[in-house]
């Protein structure tokens, strides 16, 4: 990690910011500048990942909104995943988690995927992020695009990468619509007897519709 | 259907009203009252319904909230489902869709109900209102208790009295949690290629899924 180009901030990570900010080292400025070149950069990101979408923003038109140097956005936030991560005021990087799950093949993956979605889900700073997307998910205007965008450029493309198939974005669609509607009914609408299901039930349940989306047939 | 109790207003029918509101005969009343009547009935019933759940919400609770004739309520919205579906805006009533797809059976209910899912939801007017719902299902309060309730005790009953099992309502909530994420999906983030999907296509990928989750095992 290189020191920061300008202004040279304390690394986000020590005020508490998400995780996939990056936390090199460099001098600390003046506080208020800290928070402004942080809060900048987020604040014009939301709109151009509104307005353009995931694939049309790119790191220096932020910057130039923000009227800030070009590299302190991978300063604060590392690459674009990150950024659109803080953006959507995500603790986890939904990509690694993905990889991390498929990393040990497609034979069980329903089930793994339901359980870590769950798992993910049950921790507190998690879910209130994920069930704050699904609020931004059913408005209209940029924030919904955003999510939108979100699910299919970030979520459903890292699924499909793992999934050697033609089809591969229509059965990561397919698998979306069972962990949104898993994470709505039980998480969300708090309906029972989902929510009073223990987790390897759900898992049980769930995971084999996973499965069969994914595997495609 | 009788005479209404007091006021004789005009059957709702002819306001534009739900098809669920009762439309018998009856004299006008001068405009201004039909409207407060009927308003009032369904602001209160909002209220209550969130404040109480359906259960624990009655027709003359209602009634004597809005203050006015009880019998008023059901001259206006038939029953309770017809008052409730008025407060939730639903254009159609849940329970009688419910059992027409099941007349024909368990056999193929998953593809049945697939389909008539998408094909509610693609009625500009059913759609609208069953998006109204979801966002009301992610708000915090109220409105989100009202849909929690009319799910698990509308939607959920409904299936769960066709499904002749001890865990008839676990089997119709996980089904539940497939409707959802394919309306979410395809209709609320408009995510492709669920958006692009023929409904054959997606009755052909949803309906094993939900067959599966209503039959159990």
């Amino acid at each position: 990690m290189p020191s920061p180009p300008i202004r040279r901030p304390r690394p986000a990570r020590a005020e508490g910011s998400s995780p996939g900010a990056a936390g090199g080292p460099g001098r600390p400025g003046p506080r208020a500048d800290r928070d402004d070149v942080r809060g900048d950069i987020l604040r014009v990101a939301r709109e151009l990942f509104g307005a353009r979408g995931f694939k049309g923003t790119t790191m220096r038109a932020v910057a130039d909104g923000a009227g800030v140097d070009v590299a302190l956005v991978p300063y604060y936030f590392g690459n674009k995943d990150g950024l659109f991560a803080a953006a959507l005021e995500l603790p986890i990087d939904p990509r690694t988690k993905i990889d991390e799950v498929f990393a040990q093949g497609l034979d069980g993956i329903g089930e793994r995927i339901a359980r870590t979605m769950a798992t993910l889900i049950e921790d507190e700073t998690v879910g209130r992020a994920m069930i704050g997307l699904m609020r931004s998910a059913v408005t209209e205007g940029p924030a919904h695009d955003v999510v939108r965008d979100f699910i299919e450029n970030v979520i459903i493309e890292s699924y499909a990468r793992h999934l050697d198939a033609p089809d591969a974005r229509q059965r990561a669609a397919l698998a979306a619509t069972q962990i949104v509607g898993m994470a709505m009914g039980r998480y969300v609408l708090r309906i029972e007897p989902l929510v009073s299901m223990s987790t390897d039930e759900l898992v049980a349940h769930i995971g084999p519709t996973l499965q069969r989306y994914l595997e495609g047939g």
